[in-house]
């Protein structure tokens, strides 16, 4: 069998050691697997970033990779903690807070049973899509002698991970459930104007990414308007752009950038914001 | 014999490959370890913080891990550089300023010796504490070939910590010696106002935490004074509490959190700054 | 064999999961690994900055180690993708734009056909130098189902490194070639003033290394004027200098200092600044 991989995705950031913590819950569980960061600086609380970066990263390892997933404002309440396995051939550890809607979502770009009229990225409860499952971890009948009120990263989550990285199948660590919680992610929607979308993450470069997956990007010429500019055509690259550019990024999503600089801040946009694409 | 484990805990910060240089230093020496960062983000020459932070995650990994912390004003000066063991079955390595306190401390989160006369935090010399061996390495005795006088992470410290996954005992790296350094970590006081603490971290989220571990929380209601705030009660979770909170935390000390919010900036908290527990 | 190294060198940051997709697209071809981060923090698409530092960590890790570095203003240009080897017995992956010079140049700080009429860290062509061979990667007939326009970190570096440490001969992944690009770094010169050298790197701590090697340090007492300031004699360590200080330091290259402060603030020094050392 080849050495397990189990993932890390968390808001803890670096300086504090909680990523270690987690990983000392896995090595005392297993001890020959890898360990991969996906990152530790998702901003405070932000559980939409999370999902994007995991969504691009994740069903991109091989399969069986286990990824353990902790943004989670509302550790120690009644939220669930799942597992989830889909047709990717992963499996996904986390609180049930839409951690997971990127995965869910990715082909396509659209999270099943969003709607329009719900705000951008809202909570909402939907069935558990087609060819996924998911379980509701049994946190009391857990091996940890501990399991604290404020850091179920270390004492649910890691262990977890590393019970079904060594082999455990997901039915062990508790029941199947009908619902998850997943963040609404409509799509963009065809106006007068244009097709409409919105700004959906914002990377360390400035480049924005839209939630217009490219099955959707217009085939011909276009125009998109985003923040305070308006960018013609496509790019195929980033260094063959003059000014902001709009490119098909290597996540699928329409993203706008400028050539060594931040469009963000060039162009004044932010997640949520609408971008226009008109032909 | 499992692969062996060997953490790392630094100031390097991640920009200019000083840890990367430490890695390079051990699989030279050691080629099948498993590596984890705890952290490269201690704030430069902070030994209090390296201290609290592998306080609360060493003691986790598996029996045999070997913790390298390398937070070293006085590199190239006179301060040993040594080797300690203790009752946790980890091996610790690093300079010889204090910065195995909270690992040797964290049980009650007193550190022997430490007196109210003397400042929070200040460095003195104490015994070697009862279930404790140290030894201080004999850097002139050792295999590399150069030891800079700027860089014993690489030099000395990761070296060390190789030889000592593969198998070499503690022994063989220098003589026993019979004190260390520690910092001044006296816990609380009571006094006429309550149980007198003082906050001794901040964690990324803005957590404040005190030196108030949970065995000297009191059973019953209580007020916690810290910053310009008083706080009703001990809150259960992080979510459940409305504005400031108290919590025993995952680390086993009270701390003062804010939902979603920065405790430390909301109450303008800062390390060393005293929090009254008024039964 | 040993199990395989690869470390990673780039400026994708720790927030967006980007060398975590190099990291999947390595474990997807090559299982038995271990992966190396020498830093993420490279500020965006600064290639100097790249340099530097793998030039002062990759001849560290084991012979045999494949150094993938990703610092790409010109993906999806016409810029070549090479793998280079050399004398040191490590193999480096990356796009050909200079990020490999300190690697090259880093026995005495000198470019191979660097000039002091051309601006320090220019990009220049230069022969593949002496005791190096280099390839230009033959991106087309890659094994990737996908190579996108925007991250060749993820579908081309990753992939390359990975069939490196796999065992694959780097005449496999494309052919010969007699150029490669290099940053300018003529060294220092020799003036009336004395020898004038300029600081290419600034660390965390703030502290400046220049650009003179230590077979250039004057051998008796000697003055360096950098920035504001005229700096007397040579410290043995960090720690035993008042005031701001020059050091030979753990990369070799005279480096000017603050014990406990910042350098290049209290200095007013920046990359590509003139210092002068006068005996």
């Amino acid at each position: 069998m080849p050495t397990p991989i189990i993932t890390l995705t968390t808001d803890f950031g670096a300086a504090d050691g909680f990523p270690a913590a987690m990983k000392a819950a896995i090595l005392g569980r297993i001890r020959d697997v890898t360990l991969v960061d996906v990152t530790h600086d998702v901003p405070p609380q932000d559980v939409a970033h999370a999902s994007f970066v995991l969504g691009t990263v994740a069903r991109r390892f091989p399969a069986g990779t286990v990824h353990c997933a902790v943004v989670d404002p509302g550790v120690g309440s009644e939220r669930a903690a799942i597992v989830a396995a889909g047709p990717d051939g992963q499996v996904y550890v986390g609180p049930d807070n839409g951690i997971f809607t990127h995965v869910i979502s990715l082909a396509g770009g659209v999270s099943p049973g969003s709607s329009h009229d719900r705000p951008f990225l809202a909570h909402y409860r939907a069935a558990v899509p087609d060819g996924w499952q998911a379980w509701a971890v049994d946190v009391a009948a857990m091996d940890s002698g501990e399991v604290s009120r404020t850091f179920h990263g270390r004492d649910v989550f890691a262990p977890v991970a590393a019970q079904l990285a060594g082999g455990a199948s997901p039915a062990e660590m508790g029941e199947l459930v009908a619902e998850v919680t997943l963040l609404n992610l409509p799509g963009p929607r065809q106006s007068d104007d244009g097709l409409i979308g919105r700004v959906q993450y914002i990377d360390r470069f400035g480049n924005a990414a839209t939630d217009i997956f490219a099955d959707a990007v217009p085939p011909g010429h276009f125009h998109t308007l985003a923040g305070n500019r308006a960018i013609s055509g496509l790019s195929e690259s980033y260094a063959s752009a003059q000014g902001a550019g709009c490119i098909v990024a290597s996540h699928g999503f329409l993203e706008i950038f400028v050539p060594g600089g931040n469009a963000a801040e060039e162009l004044g946009l932010g997640v949520g914001d609408e971008v226009t694409v008109r032909v």
